[in-house]
C-alpha cells in the first residue's frame, strides 16, 4: 500500500478515500491561493463560503434532497441529536414512536426520556440481542415522529427497506450508512449522521430536515440547541467546524466524480458485502451474527469458534496490515467495517487472510 | 513568505504556526506508523490516546493547572458554553453575576436568561460602546459565580488583571486570549475557550473546570449537556473531534518547545501589541478604539479618518498580503488580530504598510 498504509476496517473514525487525503495534504499550507491553510480562513470569507456551498450542493445532488429540505451542519455527533430531536420536535403533550434495534437506538430512547418526554417503543429486537430488524412496525397514528436507526454499527444490522409510516414523519440516525446508498429522503422528517464513518472526519454532524418540521421548534430553547438557529444562519450562527465540513465536501466530490454517485456506490458496497457474507455462508469456522435478511452492508459482525481464537485472529490480522477488526467492546467478537472508502481489494485481502488463518488454526 | 502565504490578521479562525501546519501535512497520510491518517484512527486506539493525553498534559503544564481541575474537550464553541454554564452550574434558586464587556458577554447573558435563570449584570461598559473594562466590580456575596469575558474580540478590550471575587468562583470565556499569557487558574471555577484563535482550528472547545463545581451538575440534564459526562469519560463519551484535538496538541507542543512557555509568549505578545499601539499613539491618522488601560493584546481595533479610507485601507492591505484587517461586521472600522502565531515580523509589516498608506492618503 502507498505510504505504508494499512487496510483499515475501523468502525469510526474510519478509513477515508486516499485521493481525498492527498488532495487535502497538497493544499494544506495554501488553500486555493488564499495564502492561508483551510484551518486559517475565516468562516465569513469567500473561500469558506464556496466550501460550505459545495458541500451542501453535492449532498443535495447525491441524495436527491427535495427543495423543501434544509441541509445543516452541527456539532456533537449523533449523541447530541438524541436530545436535540425530542427537544425540538416532540411537544410535551405528544408522544413519539421509537424502534429499538441496538445500542444507539437505546441511547436515543434514554435521552428522550431524560427530557421527560413521552416515548413509545413500538418494536424492538432486544429479545435476540438485536441480531435482526423488526418487521411490521405498528406506528401510532398520532405519533410526533417514528425514530429509527438505519444501520446498527455495533450489532451489524441494517434496514434494507424503510417502514411505511403513513403521515407520521420518519426520523433516522444514519450515522453509519449515510451516502452508502440512495435513500428516499422525501419520506423522512429528519435525517442525522455523525460524519466519522462514510462522510468525513469526526467533529461534524449532518442534519437534513424537512422545512415544515422547523415550525415545531420551541422559541424557549437555548440558541445552540435549536435547529432554526442553524437553518436561519446557513449553519454559521457561530464558527462552524470548518475543517470537518471541508473534508465532507471533498468526500462528496469524490463520491460524485471518482465513484459516480450513490447507485454506483451501493453496487460496489453490495459486491464487498456479498464477498464477505458469501464466504461466511460457505464456512463453518466463521459465523455472521446478524440474521440473513437484516445484514448490514457497512458493519459485518462475526464470531470465531472461541474467544481465544478471536483474539488471535485480530492480533494476526493487525500484523498482516488489516486493522480495526475487533468487535465493539460492549459485544466482543469481530467486526469488519467496510464503509464507502474501503475498496473491494481490501475485502478480498481480508477474505484471503481469513482462509489462511482457518487453515492454520 | 513560504508557500505564497500571507500575513493573516483574521479574528478567528485565525493564523496557525507554520511549523505546526507543516508537521500535520508531513504525517497526514500515515500518522506515527499507524498506517492511517490522524483522521482515520479510532478514538479508542493507543494512537489517539497518546494525542489526547499529550494535549491535556501540555495544557496543564503551560497554564499550571492545579490537580483539582479537569481538562475537557467539548464541541459547539463558546456559544454552547453560554447555555451549558448556567444549565450545569446555576441552580434555579440562585443568582449569577455577569459582567457585560461586549458582544459575547451580552450573548452569554441572553442565553442564561432564555433558560429562565436569575442573572444580575453587576457591571457593564455598554455606556461607552464597550471600549473599556469596568473597575470595582460589586460581586454579590451569594452569587453562584461571576461570569466575565477575559478578552473581547470584537471591541478590542481585555482584562489586564482579574477581579477579586472573594469566595465566588470566576467563570471566564477565554476564547480569544487562552494560552496567550499565564493565568492564575486557581482563582477560577471554570474557564472555557473555543479553539479557533490561539489554540487550534474551529471545532473543539477547551473547558477547564474545578472539580468541586462538578457536584452542582443536575442529574436530569441530557448526557451531552452535562460536564460530568465529559469528566467521567476523559472527553470520550462519544467520538470527540479528534483532528481538532490533535491540532491543539500540536499547537501546545509548539508553545512549549518552539516558544518556551506562556511567560515567554506573553513577552512576545506584549512586544507585538506595543509596536502597534505605540504607532497609534504617535499618529493622528490611525486611532485605537479601546481605552489605553483596557487595550487587548490580541485584537487591536482602530479607525481611520473616514469609512471610505477604511475600505481603501483594507483593500490595499489585502493586495499587499496583509489579510483579515476588516473590523467585525457589527462595529465596522479595522482590526488586526495578533494571536500567538502572528510573529513580530507580521506586525512590523503591518506598521510599515500603515505608514505608507498614510503618506499616500
Amino acid at each position: 500500500m502507498d505510504y505504508g498504509r494499512i487496510f483499515n476496517f475501523n468502525a469510526g473514525p474510519a478509513a477515508l478515500p486516499q485521493p481525498v487525503l492527498e488532495r487535502i495534504r497538497d493544499e494544506f499550507l495554501n488553500f486555493k491561493g488564499s495564502g492561508m491553510s483551510i484551518l486559517e480562513v475565516s468562516h465569513r470569507s469567500k473561500w469558506f463560503d464556496e466550501v460550505i456551498e459545495q458541500a451542501k450542493a453535492s449532498i443535495k445532488r447525491l441524495l436527491t434532497v427535495p427543495d423543501n429540505f434544509s441541509i445543516l451542519f452541527l456539532q456533537g455527533g449523533a449523541s447530541m441529536q438524541f436530545c436535540m430531536v425530542p427537544m425540538n420536535l416532540l411537544p410535551a403533550d405528544q408522544s413519539a414512536d421509537y424502534v429499538n434495534t441496538g445500542t444507539w437506538s437505546t441511547k436515543a430512547i434514554k435521552e428522550a426520556k431524560i427530557l421527560g418526554r413521552q416515548v413509545k417503543v413500538i418494536a424492538s429486537s432486544e429479545d435476540r440481542n438485536f441480531c435482526y430488524i423488526p418487521k411490521d412496525i405498528p406506528v401510532s397514528k398520532d405519533a410526533a415522529y417514528v425514530h429509527i436507526t438505519s444501520n446498527n454499527t455495533i450489532k451489524g444490522t441494517q434496514w434494507a427497506k424503510f417502514p411505511d409510516t403513513g403521515a407520521v414523519p420518519i426520523i433516522s440516525d444514519m450515522s453509519s450508512d449515510i451516502l452508502s446508498r440512495p435513500v428516499p429522503v422525501e419520506r423522512f422528517g429528519l435525517i442525522y449522521a455523525g460524519a466519522q464513518k462514510n462522510l468525513g472526519p469526526a467533529g461534524v454532524t449532518l442534519v437534513i430536515i424537512r422545512n415544515d418540521m422547523l415550525e415545531r421548534v420551541p422559541a424557549s430553547l437555548p440558541s445552540m440547541l435549536k435547529y432554526t438557529t442553524f437553518s436561519e444562519s446557513n449553519s454559521m450562527y457561530n464558527t462552524p467546524p470548518c475543517f470537518a465540513i471541508y473534508t465532507v465536501a471533498k468526500v462528496c466530490q469524490w463520491l460524485e466524480e471518482d465513484i459516480g454517485g450513490l447507485a454506483k456506490m451501493e453496487e460496489i458496497n453490495r459486491k464487498k458485502a456479498d464477498l464477505l457474507y458469501g464466504f461466511f455462508d460457505s464456512s463453518s469456522f466463521y459465523k455472521g451474527t446478524a440474521d440473513t435478511d437484516s445484514r448490514s452492508l457497512m458493519n459485518v459482525t462475526f464470531r470465531l469458534p472461541s474467544e481465544d481464537l478471536e483474539k488471535e485472529f485480530v492480533a494476526q490480522a493487525t500484523k498482516a496490515g488489516l486493522g480495526g477488526l475487533k468487535g465493539h467492546r460492549s459485544v466482543g467478537g469481530c467486526r469488519a467495517s467496510i464503509y464507502n472508502p474501503t475498496g473491494i481489494e481490501g475485502v478480498q485481502a481480508l477474505v484471503d487472510f481469513m482462509k489462511e488463518f482457518e487453515k492454520k488454526a
